[in-house]
């Protein structure tokens, strides 16, 4: 269970232990508040703020905009700066009963470290150059299955498909089942048909920002990605942690992106870039294994949502756009297992002196991350935890 | 606007002329009537049924299950075998407006004719084999937006992107805009994680089939698509009809699919396959270009769900697969202006004297498709219709 501290004030959907009613809340330090019940008891929220937050989804409060996203953030610095106050009712996070914290509209999965692109070409492509050669003119992007997203400790049952062996596809459980630690930004305000975002008010739309485990069947993927892209190999489970750090949260956080060269068509061109400065953390089975650096990713999570309505597509409130696997430059910086053990061949070493190329059953792994926040303080992302069950047994 | 005659019954969301709510409506021949009243006034439905059709969408009668889906058809048989009596109001289909006619889940496209692949592959990759060695081993698919599906009628902004000239990529509207003549199934009841959907049962999820033009933008695709697939060449508009013929309508237009060889996995190998007879038609500014004959696809739909879900991944109410463009054997049989006009090289000829390589600004598509009926009759898809508006004016 995370401690957010008193600066990040995640949003989440919880169930307290006495009725099975879905709650939007608030994290402070490691205590879930009901928004709906703390509103009610201080007043001086807008009205509209208040109906949003009697939902059983984030999705009324994220579509209400950016104005109330920013009251209601203010209003909950001012009445938590010290903390929970001892007449307000909460909850330990450890005894809520979390949820997905939104209904999820689209969800596309961005391609976006320089790094792990060219890792995963090496890997999956020796004869050609690592980098396709669109890849430095526009973020690539493709869509994933919204339906199967889950929240943070949903275990996650090993996928079966088609793989080859020697040559052939055979039918079996994937035996290269695998992470991708990424960063996903979650949309609160949509776009029409036809208008498409502009790169430099991307703030405008996006709520806020949840870590998000792209769980990878590699040898599924490989043998069906030609030429339509990954379906199966992906498209078994998402997990997203179950709360929501805002975007206002991470102010403190931008940092300027890498230097783009060459320079990016003029949608994608910003006045005034920001990457995000958060360091995440790969944890498996209880070993840290890797910490991957988001500020290093090539494309802006602004160039993401304007090149994904470039041409007229809309956004909608849920959508869910996923960084693409974050990969640093250093080995211990990789952000998926494909590449820690560089396709199994250097097998990575655990604390309880096992190795592992991908998961076996059983295994769990958590994602982590913070960010600078005001004066010094962390701003803490929502832990994605999740555990690999065997393949189902036939019915 | 379409003769659905008796023995089609499509479903659909529309307003009337006199107000603006959504209601749940049946086509009979020309006219359409309005189910919530219908069902009040003769009464004889399941008080579960009865509340479904009271809904502004057809969700909720798609998620109530084949049982009560066969009622309903039977009932509505019954009740309109001669026509609409006299006392029951309908309106004209020409005075009604008609409605996106289910909340889209997830969105899937296939890829499943062999004429197709193998045209699309001799014109995108000349130098390869055309058909991917995955191609007859799994239905080939990827996740498109649903967030962009429309129904009929809605017109379609040419789209802006990156598109290759002279080997640099060059930002503007594309000049090869396309469709693709599909084929949606319409899931009605949805599988739980982890359990695969048998290509045996695959009746009792399928609520219905609509027309499905997959609009395409060949040089964004192009330059886009590897090695994720197809993003942004696609994403900008799906239309469909607003009109969704039950699935039981076309029990006497099943057929045996063509053989497969090699022998697909079991996972794909049904009891008793079953094609589609549909007779297809592309329209393009009054000339009917093409005849796509549904029953020539290789993959069938029941393999399509069952492949979807073969690693567990969940379908819910509301998820939409196409079939992938149609394409047949003969060259008046292609289902992409892709192929019709073999990328450009060869013109189509229009009956007003023009000709044609891919969609100019005002251009009109409709797509329409027929299937035999019991005793004789014609089962009438709906159509779907587009036409091409200029890319918008700077804001």
């Amino acid at each position: 269970v995370s401690d957010f501290g008193r600066m990040t004030l995640p949003y989440g959907v919880i169930s307290l232990p006495r009725d099975s009613h879905r709650h939007v809340a608030v994290a402070v330090d490691e205590q879930a508040v009901v928004l709906s019940a703390l509103a009610e008891q201080r007043g001086g929220l807008s009205s509209a703020l208040v109906d949003a937050l009697s939902a059983p989804t984030l999705n009324p409060l994220m579509g209400i905009g950016p104005a109330a996203w920013i009251e209601l953030r203010r209003w909950l610095l001012d009445e938590l700066a010290d903390g929970i106050p001892d007449d307000v009712p909460s909850e330990p996070l450890a005894s809520v009963a979390m949820h997905l914290p939104f209904e999820v509209a689209d969800y596309v999965d961005f391609y976006s470290s320089q790094q792990h692109a060219e890792n995963v070409g090496r890997i999956f492509r020796p004869d050609s150059e690592p980098l396709t050669p669109n890849w430095k003119h526009l973020p690539i992007g493709y869509h994933g299955r919204a339906g199967t997203v889950v929240a943070s400790g949903t275990d996650v049952r090993r996928p079966t498909g088609q793989r080859l062996v020697d040559g052939a596809p055979v039918v079996g459980p994937s035996l290269r089942l695998d992470i991708e630690c990424e960063v996903g930004f979650v949309v609160g305000v949509g776009s029409s048909l036809g208008r498409p975002v502009s790169v430099d008010t991307v703030d405008e739309h996006v709520f806020g920002v949840v870590l998000l485990n792209d769980w990878s069947a590699r040898d599924l993927q490989a043998f069906e990605y030609v030429p339509l892209g990954p379906f199966l190999g992906k498209s078994f489970a998402t997990s997203i942690s179950a709360w929501v750090v805002p975007l206002e949260a991470l102010r403190e956080a931008r940092v300027a992106p890498p230097e783009q060269d060459p320079v990016p068509a003029d949608y994608l061109h910003a006045e005034q870039p920001w990457g995000l400065d958060l360091a995440l953390e790969v944890e498996w089975n209880g070993t840290v294994v890797s910490r991957p650096p988001f500020a290093s990713l090539y494309w802006t999570p602004a160039q993401q949502l304007a090149h994904m309505t470039s041409n007229g597509a809309t956004c909608r409130t849920g959508d869910l756009y996923g960084s693409g696997t974050v990969s640093g430059a250093e080995p211990d910086q990789r952000g998926s297992f494909l590449e820690l053990s560089w396709s199994g061949q250097e097998p990575v070493q655990l604390d309880d002196g096992s190795t592992r190329s991908f998961l076996e059953d059983g295994d769990e792994v958590v994602l982590r991350g913070t960010a600078p926040g005001p004066d010094g303080s962390r701003i803490v992302l929502g832990e994605v935890r999740g555990t690999i069950l065997a393949v189902a047994a036939e019915p």
